[in-house]
């Protein structure tokens, strides 16, 4: 029977961290702050916000959400980003996406302050991510599986890590987090052959599809580690991962639920990166 | 027995085609133009420079090489690489590395104007690798790699790529290529565990290590398409690959031979960049 690693110790850790420095940073006069860029009213946006508004609270982070129309044109849009980018009080600018047709993200991740892109919206954060540049920001998932692992103590070190997927919001990033960690990484994805026996070689198994209990026990690998980064609804209608947890269950080392596995780690990682963007600004400017 | 896959078939197939846009381009008034930045007179750096005067030469691409001595500082070397950034005439600039310890790599990485950085210094063309974008710039070895599967009509989609190395100039790039045409790719290094194992899945197998011949039978499916990116110099002082050929060629479908390889592409790699770079740079400005 594998370990249940669930997210909140690991946020709570985080947390505790980014709660000191601003306490630090507040002594000395600097207010990090978050600016959330919303357009419209999309349900998992606003879900999200909410977390990040409670956790940013609990930070001591101050949090400034940016409510825009649906319709807002691009124009109007990047005008908002401008304020952001170069208002001195912002340290960390969070933008949802996707964004509506009528604004080219392509533009906006040219036009984002990478200083304060503290999810890898811009296209440097993403180089750095490859580079193993540790002076930019990892988006907020991959480095959420990278803070679970490294709190449950996975020595990621020479481990085939498989990650199923190649988004460039999760499979790609974690891939190269993974590797600057110097695992062995594979990355697959739909058009993959023979994916069980991929799979079945992971150390450590990272499912990022968005298929809901895809993975089962025949995937794994004895005694693998298993993170789940998928959220999605089954028959029922009940939140579920992108691995059939019942199933693996007995059969990994480590496994991450849905709820509350990755997913409640995301938002202080965001926090966490907020800190780090305004200790960076006070030092370098903005 | 493999198949000897040469690299000079792909080159002339590349010049071919550079030579006809080249002519294409300064019917309408444009012509390409190279820059070459190299510091001090490493033998290296020499060799391949000849090798893409002579490319560029050939494709009637204008090359001017910019010489300066090996004990320049970082201010002045530069202003060298702003003059190429904003000199109308030069559209592909050619930096030589590694630099001299003086000059910080991280800098000129953010200073190279994008557009003009044929050979993936920059971060925003190193993003663009990544993510797929192919408006970018990727480094010349690895596009040489997937030129030559191109040109050996290797279908690449579903395909377990296997890749020993992991530097930002192959190992790293190459694999994003590769996954981006729909290949399950592994990332191998020197930390990877039961390497042999690993790569004897790859239907394709790149060698970026830089150890003379350490890839040798044993690292091989029956069948593979193996690509040696290696170049170095065996015990008797010839150069030689990654990959142990003559133990290898039996077992393989194809290989790329060193010297006669993906060396032998790179410069027309160069070439087809300086061209697509000119026909950019025409359109859409400095």
């Amino acid at each position: 029977m594998g370990q249940i690693i669930k997210g909140k110790p690991v946020a709570d850790k985080l947390t505790e961290n980014v709660i000191k420095e601003v306490e630090m940073l507040k002594n000395e006069g600097m207010y990090p702050k978050l600016k959330i860029i919303r357009v419209g009213e999309n349900a998992e946006d606003l879900a999200y916000e909410k977390g990040a508004l409670n956790r940013m609270n609990k930070c001591g982070i101050d949090c400034q959400v940016i409510q825009l129309p649906k319709e807002i044109n691009q124009e109007d849009f990047l005008c908002q980003i401008k304020k952001a980018n170069d208002d001195p009080d912002c340290h960390g600018i969070l933008v949802f996406r996707p964004l509506p047709h009528q604004i080219d993200e392509e533009v906006v991740k040219h036009f984002i302050n990478p200083k304060k892109d503290i999810d890898c919206f811009s296209q440097l954060n993403v180089a750095k991510v490859v580079d193993g540049d540790c002076t930019g920001f990892p988006p907020a998932t991959p480095s959420a599986v990278m803070e679970i692992l490294k709190y449950y103590q996975v020595d990621v070190a020479g481990k085939h890590a498989v990650v199923i997927g190649r988004s460039m919001v999760v499979g790609k990033p974690v891939s190269m987090l993974l590797l600057n960690e110097n695992a062995t990484v594979t990355i697959c994805h739909s058009k993959t052959k023979g994916l069980k026996e991929i799979c079945k070689q992971g150390d450590i198994l990272i499912a990022a599809v968005g298929r809901a209990k895809m993975v089962d026990i025949n995937y794994l690998k004895e005694g693998a580690v298993v993170i789940d980064v998928g959220i999605n609804v089954d028959d029922q209608g009940n939140l579920c991962g992108d691995v059939d947890f019942d199933s693996c269950l007995s059969k990994v080392s480590m496994i991450t639920p849905v709820p509350q596995g990755v997913g409640a780690v995301t938002t202080s990682v965001l926090a966490k990166h907020v800190v780090k963007a305004c200790k960076k600004l006070s030092t370098n400017g903005h």
